[in-house]
């Protein structure tokens, strides 16, 4: 009896762990893909990618696969199976039961429907067309909305597609958290607008050579105790970090070489989505476990790095030397303050990747009310256009003068994506809340950063979030953390005190 | 019938795609592993590459695969098939037939053997402790014995192990060739070391730095027509070139800032392997006929562009100014001839990877004696040693002080690789021949050397070898390019020419 258990048991695990196998060297080529793969090589490459990708979708709804979830869930069985066991089968049964209720026709015929649509996509951004990639999205939204009907719902339509990106999430929550978010930044814009004390900005554009910007992104890495040893640091175009393994886990950036923001900030964040893949406990590795929980929580992760580490005076305090000895002599007649002011520059603008980490959070509610009014019937994809501007110059008081500065700006609705963005707004959430939490135990953060060690800042991110990988779902890892469920006041509290400051409001 | 025909034909090529799809990702692992993988990832990541090499064993062994060949070779069938299927079919019949002949419980101890046989290898070699590692070459030695009789051979035993790499080659032919080989460089190593006039060296010995060698090694793979559309440079430990498709054929490099000449020459000779699997015809792409032919006409590549372009006269007369510039001044007080005769230096050595042009193929015909003595059972691994040293004596005049310096060196016979050495001295035969030939059609080589009009020597092996890929043999190659079988003639006469003349014994 026990060694039959064992056995089927042991060969689920051998069977997840191929899945895994594949997965890792799918991560590797979409990697190379990204930072240097060759040009004439990349058409062919992607048909491997197809090869593999199809390799672990055939075994993720095998009928090997069902018969081991079954036999585990065997009362005998599965009350003598680890932990590890039983969250692994929880995983594999949600995904299988989301790609069962998916008609696969429907499913192939999105697959490529997207594909063409990320095609012209790029087009109509340039010409600033909506009108060319208006048909597109209405069958990506009619696919969208079919979808939330075959994998069921409760309340509202949008929450089958938010159960993709940040399981537990519902529309009630996210109401809640963006409507009091809402409330206090757009008054908060209006207020640093018209701030008479604008902090200068002019020695931020100055020649920063790409060399000296990676020297000083490696220190940085080091310090937040990103591993080089179970890591790398390569360019690319769209900077991302990628887990392959918890050995391997590898961060890009770009060098913007007169705006070193972008690669300063840019490399803190993806090294704090490195931090978490990095540090999940080995005994997930070869499991769909074995990666971060949700979006949102990853997210929480580099938000936090980027935001409440990296834009704090007191890391500043520290590593502005550090930034002056790689730097041109960009910095030499700009004190620290004056340089504090000017990195945490703020105020409305029209492209979300470009906007900063107060007004962010505005250009993501904008997109959630749009995508869940899409998608519950309440707005058609023709009215879109004027439905974004509208909403633009509510929340942030700017209008575009065209969709390819508008509703054509991300790539999330052409390849299909609805129900990522909140993840984004979420994450930033979350990460004031764990730093509220943090800041109990960890009551000399500010000291911490002033002396640059960062070191127990990281250690309390992978005791109470990293380690866990996907064994927990996101308002698991919150409550216990923070005793609480998603809570917007401290962000908004952040936000409020921080940028009075900034902008002088308050003095 | 013609559809059902055409069905299976295409669903053959449909399966052996994805084998090729699978290996091409392994090839992508295998580069980053020794390009610049984390540490930590990397035994996590040789679990990948054993699922996914088990998937390519599997599917390359499989009933479904052997149902695809037994339908294809029906006569009304195979006469309508394309000429790519034909050469797709023979490879995997040949491939199957050789994994049907080994026991699977002798084949999987193999595998397990001599990967722990490197491992005893490293530190024997270290140790120059050759008895330590004597049992795990005994079994290695006993397994390859068994080996040829589970394959079959015609005449010598050891025929059935060149067939792995290069088919059609014989012992008879081999000790033929060598033979003459041995009669000619023999005397002429003698002749070079007691010349009075030896070339000046000192000046190779300078501080180049890494980053001017990178500019200098692009440029000559430029010249060389690889490309970088297609392809990349990297660093590595022991270089290499691989080619993942036409499209993506990556070349490794090393550089030793005080000696360019490990970059230089090492970059041009993987050039001329990435020079190969760049231009194989595109029909081939997703069969296994989509790869070099054997490794000695892979070496002729290589050689060809090391030795019979890079270490050309006329090739520095174009290229010594652009060395000149990139370089920290070494040259300055050098002129052409001199350097010349430098890097053409010669002479007895005891290390195979560190000899020169002339003297490598003696390294090699000393390796090749001894392992056909072992398979044949004329000398047993216990006396290897010693009679290691003894072939060194008689073939270099030297004899290494201990075993790391000699039997020990290498880690082909750790890793199994018995009937791999003799292609490396092949291949430098064929290269001669191929120059010969090349000749005939381009009597302007030496012109175009010295213009750095590299292209037509490029395009000539691209008509002539690349673009077959598998799909002809070597000896068809040789026949088809040069009118003839393998003859060392080309070869013995190049380097008599070329020494006498570095080593002025004719002037």
């Amino acid at each position: 009896m026990t060694t039959e258990t064992e056995t089927l048991e042991e060969r689920f695990l051998t069977y997840i762990k191929k899945i895994s196998h594949f997965e890792e060297s799918i991560g590797l080529m979409a990697w190379d893909l990204r930072t240097g793969a060759p040009r004439k090589g990349a058409s062919q490459r992607s048909e491997v990618l197809g090869t593999l990708s199809s390799e672990v979708f055939a075994m993720s709804t095998s009928k090997e696969l069902k018969g081991y979830l079954e036999g585990l869930r065997e009362t005998s069985v599965w009350s003598k199976l680890a932990e590890v066991t039983k969250g692994s089968v929880e995983e594999c049964e949600k995904q299988l039961k989301k790609y069962e209720n998916i008609p696969p026709q429907e499913f192939k015929a999105y697959v490529i429907l997207t594909s063409n649509a990320e095609v012209a996509w790029e087009k109509a951004k340039n010409d600033a067309d909506f009108k060319t990639f208006q048909p597109y999205l209405e069958k990506i939204v009619d696919y969208n909305r079919k979808y939330t009907e075959w994998v069921g719902y409760k309340g509202n339509k949008y929450n089958a597609l938010l159960d993709d990106y940040e399981p537990g999430l519902t529309v009630d929550i996210i109401d809640d958290v963006f409507g009091k978010l809402k409330k206090a930044l757009v008054p908060l814009v209006k207020e640093i607008t018209e701030a008479k004390d604008q902090p200068q900005t002019d020695f931020l554009f100055q020649p920063f050579p790409a060399k000296n910007q990676e020297a000083l992104s490696r220190e940085i890495l080091e310090s937040m105790r990103y591993d080089f040893d179970a890591g790398r640091l390569d360019t690319t175009v769209h900077p991302f970090a990628i887990g392959l393994n918890p050995g391997d886990v590898r961060v890009t950036t770009k060098y913007d070489e007169m705006d070193f923001r972008t690669a300063v900030f840019g490399t803190i964040h993806e090294g704090g989505h490195a931090l978490y893949e990095q540090n999940i406990d080995e005994k997930f590795i070869g499991t769909p476990l074995c990666t971060g929980t949700s979006m949102g929580i990853h997210e929480s992760q580099s938000l936090f790095w980027e935001n409440f580490v990296g834009r704090h005076f007191s890391f500043w305090e520290k590593y502005y030397d550090l930034l002056k000895k790689n730097a041109n002599g960009q910095f030499d007649d700009i004190d620290l303050h004056t340089f504090y002011r000017g990195i945490n520059v703020a105020g409305p603008s029209l492209i979300r990747i470009e906007a900063d980490e107060m007004t962010y959070s505005l250009h993501i509610i904008a997109r959630y009310e749009l995508e869940k009014a899409l998608i519950n019937g309440e707005l058609e994809v023709a009215d879109l256009p004027g439905a974004w501007n509208d909403k633009m110059e509510e929340l942030l008081g700017v209008r575009p003068s065209h969709d390819g500065e508008g509703v054509l700006q991300d790539v999330h609705w052409p390849s299909g994506a609805f129900g990522y963005f909140p993840s984004y707004a979420l994450g930033y959430v979350y990460a004031a809340q764990l730093k509220k939490a943090m800041e109990k135990e960890l009551p000399d953060f500010k000291q911490l950063l002033q002396k640059g060690d960062l070191a127990p800042i990281k250690e309390w991110l992978t005791k109470n979030i990293h380690q866990y990988g996907k064994s927990k779902e996101p308002l698991e890892i919150l409550k216990d953390t923070t005793g609480e469920g998603v809570n917007p006041s401290y962000l908004i509290e952040y936000l409020e005190s921080k940028y009075r400051n900034v902008y002088r409001i308050t003095e």
